[in-house]
């Protein structure tokens, strides 16, 4: 789930000139960006404001994530009940995830883990994460075997993110499915009409069945009694969601059905997409491997790609260049800097100095070189460290006896 | 699943003219019979006939059931192969089921569970019984807690049918989901189309998509896989389903999916309806009880009922009667004796006074109360033993490690 690729079309949808956003298409109107004040407007969630941003640091005591500060979050659903609640004495639980639909994840893949850990540890808070290996076998050609198998390697990918073994359950829908998992779907899927699911995911009466049941899988970790070995007797506790917008549909179907089965609405704090490359109008493609930078590419590889596709802002000749300077809009160095160099003065001093044309998009690139490589290499080396045993002992299902301190 | 009311109509389907058969409805055409032969030619079984009694005598060793010899099961999948395969040595497991909507099982609803014995016992066969709790939870206006405590009612009355414990699984979906029942689930539900859910079950947009989904519940018990702790290392186990003729279209569905996915289709051996006291429109309902006879029925309450409901086809006056005699084709009497008297001699008798007028409404009557008095009591006092224990002791997910010999 969370993360999904933009090329994911969803079958027999026709490609529309307005802009397209669910789980399995993302595209902009007429090859542009994505407009996500339409999207805030269409979804009906509220922009992450300000003030938001002020609380959260009040709350954490400590500087809010460059992903708040930059506005790569930008979006949310009650996050400010959650922020009250906390304020209270309250604590919540967090829950994200992902569909283990490759081998290795792209930098666009990380987003949601790098903030949700952000946010484990500012808030101390319990984490579950849900590795959808259902969803991916039914929406992609993909054996069960192959997408469980894919599901444990993801899985040591996220764990090198840095969780916290003491706060965090992984799952694999194929084993944790049964239970309460599966009592608290069916209590969903009770309240939602095939017309409803079409209504909200564009689904055809060719696709099959399995698609048509899996939006309450992704549903129901919404709720604490889907995980009684870490809730129990906690059954009010809130659970706040980062994820990108484009899984805001499922959790708008929760939230709806949430209060008629006697449950809290999740909470949402919900993310722009990462761009390709080759430009900001849309996602990450994994089917063209030169449109991202993957977690498992070489220093010289990222180097390559950046230099040979990243789509530059700068002026076609230096002249033009030091006259007009870069258009920082389009530029993709300079965005892609704005998601991972954390230095706020090195990155307003980057877009000064490259908007006015004092500085060169091939020095611009450079740092952003710099900036991955170091990520990628620390990311790589996390998950080497992380031994089959990490990822047992994280899916092992367990309660957290410490996860609230 | 299995066992179904009459009044549980599919919704939205308009109350047709013609017959309609499927697992939420049986109806016959305006009132009268259920053509069993154009049920046959509808759904694409095949007649059960005399050779294959014959054989299945031969290769048991003992004298066929008698829902065998009387027609009860008429219509069948596969069997031949079956006793193909059982003839050259090769074993197959039996795989029934139950819909747990009501506390007390009605005589309808042990048919299926005393054929099942039977089989079970003549062929030294392991058997696995499906309790449908979430589809029950999901149909009618039911708690998935108040579901799952009748799933282990009715595992109380299955147990008392006489099942060997050596032999035989009993589960219930929310107990048992999960692992390679889920995964099975999963695979089916790629290979079935919404349309196909639609063509098949007549489940309209307003149908939840729970109801959309379950499809692929009740089909995956029919492949050996689904049962990792008794069949690992026999992929190729045959299935046998015995089952009232209106869940044929789950297995037609399951037997249209089973080479897709590299498993065996099920066979099936099809039983007809059991008829309401009131005439052989139908099946009994649930909700009229004095249109069955409950397991839970006193003597008293059972004599009455026959008594008093009991759609007889003996003449209006006694007069009439010694002249004409009775009309056997519509008299309930002499059909539920056809189910449950054994004696096929003594029915041949009865038959044939009553057909001639010899014999009378009221003595025909009075042999059904004390066949079916001895029936209700011996099942009651069958349940009466079944404890709490014995109900874990069916259902703990274990090995049979003498379940064929």
């Amino acid at each position: 789930m969370m993360e999904k690729e933009a090329e994911e079309k969803g079958q027999d949808q026709e490609q529309e000139q307005e802009q397209v956003v669910n789980p399995w298409q993302v595209s902009a109107k007429s090859g542009g960006k994505i407009d996500y004040d339409k999207l805030i407007d269409q979804f009906g969630c509220q922009r992450l404001d300000q003030s938001l941003i002020d609380r959260v640091e009040r709350l954490t005591s400590r500087p809010p994530h460059v992903f708040l500060r930059r506005g790569v979050f930008f979006a949310h659903r009650d996050f400010n009940d959650i922020l009250d609640a906390y304020e209270k004495g309250d604590k919540f639980y967090l829950y994200t995830g992902r569909g283990p639909s490759s081998e290795a994840l792209h930098l666009g893949h990380l987003i949601p883990f790098m903030f949700t850990k952000y946010l484990q540890d500012a808030f101390k808070v319990p984490l579950v994460i849900q590795l959808t290996d259902d969803e991916k076998c039914m929406w992609k050609n993909m054996s069960v075997e192959e997408s469980h198998r894919l599901a444990w390697e993801n899985a040591k990918d996220i764990i090198a993110c840095g969780f916290d073994v003491t706060r965090t359950f992984i799952f694999s829908d194929f084993d944790y499915m049964g239970g309460n998992f599966y009592k608290n779907i069916v209590k969903v899927a009770k309240c939602v009409t095939y017309n409803k699911v079409v209504g909200i995911f564009g689904f055809t009466g060719e696709d099959h069945i399995g698609k048509v049941f899996f939006p309450p899988v992704q549903a129901v970790p919404s709720f604490p009694s889907t995980f009684p070995h870490l809730f129990t007797g906690r059954d009010h506790l809130r659970c706040l969601i980062p994820c990108a917008i484009d899984q805001d549909p499922y959790f708008r179907m929760t939230r709806d059905v949430a209060p008629r089965i006697g449950y809290l609405k999740p909470a949402l704090i919900e993310s722009s997409f990462f761009p390709a490359l080759q430009g900001e109008n849309g996602k990450m493609s994994a089917s063209d491997p030169n449109s991202a930078i993957y977690v498992t590419d070489s220093a010289k590889a990222i180097k390559n790609k950046i230099n040979k596709y990243a789509f530059s802002g700068g002026q076609d000749s230096i002249e033009k260049h030091r006259e007009l300077g870069a258009n920082l809009e389009v530029d993709i160095p300079v965005k892609y800097l704005s998601f991972f160099l954390d230095d706020d003065a090195e990155l307003e001093h980057i877009k000064k100095e490259y908007g006015a044309g004092r500085m060169l998009t091939g020095e611009v690139k450079q740092r952003l070189i710099d900036v991955l490589t170091e990520l990628v290499e620390r990311h790589r080396r996390a998950r080497a460290a992380v031994t089959d045993e990490m990822v047992a002992a994280f899916m092992a299902v367990r309660p957290l006896p410490n996860m609230f301190n």
